[in-house]
C-alpha cells in the first residue's frame, strides 16, 4: 500500500477501506506515513468528506494508536460529557456531581481553555490543592467510592489524535467534519464511557458558528457513536452569549456553587437540569425535571462536589471565598432598553486579556480575574443601572471599559433567550 | 505572515497576492514553510485552482529561486521548445537543427525519459562520446559559433521546483494546472529563451488524457508566458499512438536522421516542420511549409545536427551505424485491414520492459533496444504483413509477442491520425 495511492483516492472522491484507513493511522504514528502526506489526506478529506463506516474505521483506528480506559471495574453504565467548548461554560463542574448524586457513575477527563475559550480543568484547579494528575487506579477507585472524578486528559490517549491535531492546526485542515468528529470521538471512546452526551455548541463564541453546521457535526458524531456502540446524544446549545452569568476561573467555580445550591439563574439551573436529565437517561435512569432541580435544591449535588473536591485534594473552606483581585470596576448600561447580545466571542476574548484565559497555550493563567455579569439578554435594562462587574489585577482604563461597553447590545424590544437549541439522538 | 492563513485562504478560494505568493516559495526553499503546510496548500490548489495573476506571481517566485540563464550574448530571438512527454518523441532532435539551420538561435536545455516516455537526453547520450553537461559559458559559446546546443538541465535552475515537484509526486497533487503550469514554465523562463513553443501531447500515452484538460493547460501557459513578457505558442499533439515509426533510443536516433535527410515518412516530417514554421514565427523568421520542408531535403538540417554532434563531442561515424542488439524480431499482421490503433502507452511500456525506458530514475537503459514500426494508424495492411520489429538484448518470448499483438488494433476501415489537433496563441 502506498500512502499517494490512498490520498489521490480521497482526493477523487472515493471511499477508502477499513484496511486503508488502519494502514494510514497507524504508519502516521510510527513515522512511517510522514506529516507530509498527512496533511494532504486531511486537506482532500475537507473537500471530499468521508463516509460515517470511514469515519468510524478513522475514529477507531484512532483510538486503537493509544491507551483506552478500562471502567468495567466500576458498576452501572458510565456516561461521558463533552462540549465542543464555549464561553464561561461550567457546566461540567454541576453536571458531573448532579448526575452522580443519582448514583450514576461519572469518571470524566477534561481539557484546559484556549483562546476566548475555557476548559473545566482550569477552573478545578483554581480551586486551592484539587489534582487533576491522579494515577489511573486511584481514579476508578474515586468514582467507586464516591461516584464522581474529574481528571485531566491522559497524555497516553489516542496518539494519532494529538499528531494530527497539532498538523491540522497549521495546515488550515481544523474545521472539517469528519476530523472534528474523529478526534472528539477518538477521545471520548478511549475514556472508556458507555454513553456520550455531546454538547455541541453554536454561535460566535462556538467552534460552529452556524446551526447547519452544528447540526452536521452532532449528526456525524451521534451516528459515529452508535456505529461504535456507544449511546450518543448530542444536543445543540447556544453560545452567542456566555453560558450563566460568569467568565473567569473562580468566578465560575463560585457561581457553579451557587447553581448546586439551586441559587444560580433560572435558565442556566433549567438548561443544566435538562443535560443531566438526558444523561441519566442514558444510563437507564429516568428522573423529571422536578426531581432532578431537587438535587440542586436539597443540597445532594453540591454534597457530591464537594465530596469530590476532597477526594482530589481540594480546600473546601477555600472554596467558598471570594474572589481576591486589585480591581473591581462596575459597568453601566448606556441607555435604558434590553439587552439584546452579549457575544460571547468578544467577551470571551476580554476576559482572557484579563488574564482568565490564554492567548497560547505556554500562558499562565490569572485565576481570579474575569466578568460577571448583572444582566443577561433578554432582560430589561435602566439607563445606569449595573450591567457587569469586570475583575482583574491588572488596572482597567477608560479605554477597556469603552471597549467592554461597545460589545453590550441594548434594543428596544425583549429577546428571548434559548439555552437547548436541538436535541439529536 | 503565517503559511496557515495562505493554506486557509487558498482553501477558501480567494486570491493570493504577490506579496504572499513569493512569501510562501521563498520561505518553502528556505526550510521555513515545511513540506506539510506546502502539501496542504498544493492540494488547496488542486480544489481551487489559481487565477492567471496568481499562476504569473507562483511561477516567477519559482524562478527567482534558482539560476537564470542569461542567453543576451547570443543575438537574435532566443526561440525554445518544450515538450509535456511522449512516446517514441524525437521531435527535439530534428526541430533543433531545423530551426537552427534558418539562422535562428535555439539554445535548449532537455531532459530525461520515465515510465513510458522517453527523453531528448537520453537519445542524444546514445550517440557516443555525445557531452549533455557542459559549461554554461561553453553552452552559449555554441550557439553562438554554430547556432544550436542541446543540453541537460542544470540543477542549479529553479529549485523550488525540484523540491514541490519531489513532493508533489507523493501527495497526489501533481495533476492540477496551476502546478503543472509553474513547473514547466518556471524553467522555460530561467532558461532564458525570448520565445517559446510549447508541444502539449494528449491521449493515453500522455500527461494529458484529453483534448479538454490538454487545451486548458495549454491556454493556461501560453496566457501565463504572454503576462511574463515572452510570447509563447501552444500546439496540442496527438500522442495515442507513438510519434513517427520507432520507440528506442538508438532507433529514435536513426529515425531521426532520416528524417533529416527528407526520408522520414511523410506525415511526421510535415509535422515537424509546421513547428518548425511556428519556432521560426515567434523569431519574425515566416517561411512557408515548403521553404522549411527544402532544409530537410537540401541537407541543411541534417548538417546542422552533425555540427552540433561534433560540438558536444560525439562520433559522427558511429551516429550513422545500424543498431546492434542480440534479437531482433518481427511481429506480422493477425488479419487483413487497417491499422485503427497502436496505443502509445502500452507500446512506450513494452519498450520500456526492454529497457529503453527507466521504471525509476535509477534504472540503466538499453539504447539499441526498441520497436521500429512498419506501419502506423490509418495504414493498410495484409494478414501475415510485418507491422514491426522488435529489437532487444534480452530474448523475446513468445508471450510477449502475444502481448505486442494484443496492443495492435486492426479494423475495417481507414482512420485518418492527425499530429496536431490544435494551436493555441
Amino acid at each position: 500500500m502506498r500512502a499517494v495511492d490512498l490520498i489521490q483516492k480521497k482526493r477523487d472522491g472515493l471511499e477508502l477501506t477499513k484496511t486503508e484507513i488502519e494502514w494510514l493511522i497507524k504508519g502516521y504514528v510510527a513515522g512511517t506515513v510522514p506529516d507530509y502526506q498527512m496533511s494532504a489526506f486531511a486537506m482532500a478529506i475537507y473537500f471530499k468528506g468521508m463516509t460515517t463506516r470511514e469515519i468510524s474505521d478513522l475514529t477507531m483506528s484512532m483510538v486503537a494508536t493509544g491507551e483506552q480506559i478500562d471502567l468495567s471495574a466500576i458498576s452501572g453504565i458510565k456516561v461521558d460529557k463533552h462540549s465542543t467548548g464555549g464561553v464561561g461554560d461550567k457546566v461540567t463542574l454541576i453536571l458531573a456531581p448532579l448526575v452522580a448524586s443519582f448514583d450514576v457513575p461519572v469518571a470524566k477527563m477534561s481539557g484546559r481553555g484556549l483562546g476566548h475559550t475555557g476548559g473545566t480543568l482550569d477552573k478545578l484547579e483554581s480551586i486551592k490543592g484539587y489534582q487533576i494528575e491522579i494515577e489511573q487506579e486511584q481514579f476508578i477507585q474515586q468514582v467507586q467510592d464516591i461516584g464522581v472524578s474529574v481528571i485531566g486528559q491522559s497524555d497516553k490517549l489516542v496518539m494519532a489524535d494529538k499528531l494530527l491535531y497539532a498538523l491540522r492546526d497549521v495546515t488550515a485542515t481544523v474545521d472539517t467534519i469528519p476530523l472534528i468528529a474523529s478526534s472528539v470521538m477518538s477521545k471520548k471512546i478511549a475514556a472508556g464511557a458507555d454513553a456520550i452526551l455531546l454538547d455541541v455548541t453554536v454561535g460566535e463564541g462556538a467552534f460552529m458558528k452556524n446551526i447547519e453546521d452544528a447540526r452536521q457535526l452532532a449528526q456525524t458524531m451521534v451516528d459515529l457513536g452508535k456505529a461504535v456502540g456507544r449511546k450518543t446524544v448530542a444536543v445543540l446549545t447556544d453560545m452567542s452569549q456566555p453560558v450563566g452569568t460568569s467568565i473567569g476561573n473562580r468566578l465560575e467555580i463560585l457561581e457553579a456553587l451557587d447553581i448546586l445550591q439551586g441559587k444560580g439563574s433560572g435558565d442556566v439551573s433549567l438548561f443544566i437540569c435538562e443535560l443531566a436529565q438526558i444523561m441519566l437517561s442514558l444510563a437507564n435512569v429516568e428522573k423529571s425535571i422536578e426531581e432532578v432541580r431537587a438535587h440542586l435544591e436539597n443540597g445532594l449535588a453540591l454534597k457530591k462536589f464537594e465530596e469530590m473536591v476532597v477526594a482530589q485534594g481540594g480546600d473546601v473552606e477555600d472554596l467558598h471565598r471570594s474572589v481576591k483581585v486589585a480591581y473591581e470596576v462596575d459597568v453601566f448600561a448606556e441607555k435604558t432598553g434590553y439587552i439584546s447580545g452579549l457575544p460571547a466571542l468578544e467577551f470571551g476574548l476580554f476576559a482572557m486579556k484579563l488574564g482568565a484565559g490564554r492567548a497560547v497555550k505556554s500562558d499562565d493563567l490569572d485565576y481570579e480575574s474575569g466578568i460577571a455579569f448583572a444582566k443577561k439578554v433578554g432582560q430589561s435594562v435602566e439607563k445606569d443601572e449595573k450591567i457587569a462587574t469586570i475583575y482583574s489585577n491588572i488596572a482597567i482604563t477608560n479605554d477597556m471599559i469603552s471597549e467592554f461597553q461597545s460589545h453590550i447590545m441594548i434594543g428596544d424590544s425583549a429577546v428571548e433567550p434559548k439555552e437547548i437549541l436541538e436535541i439529536i439522538s
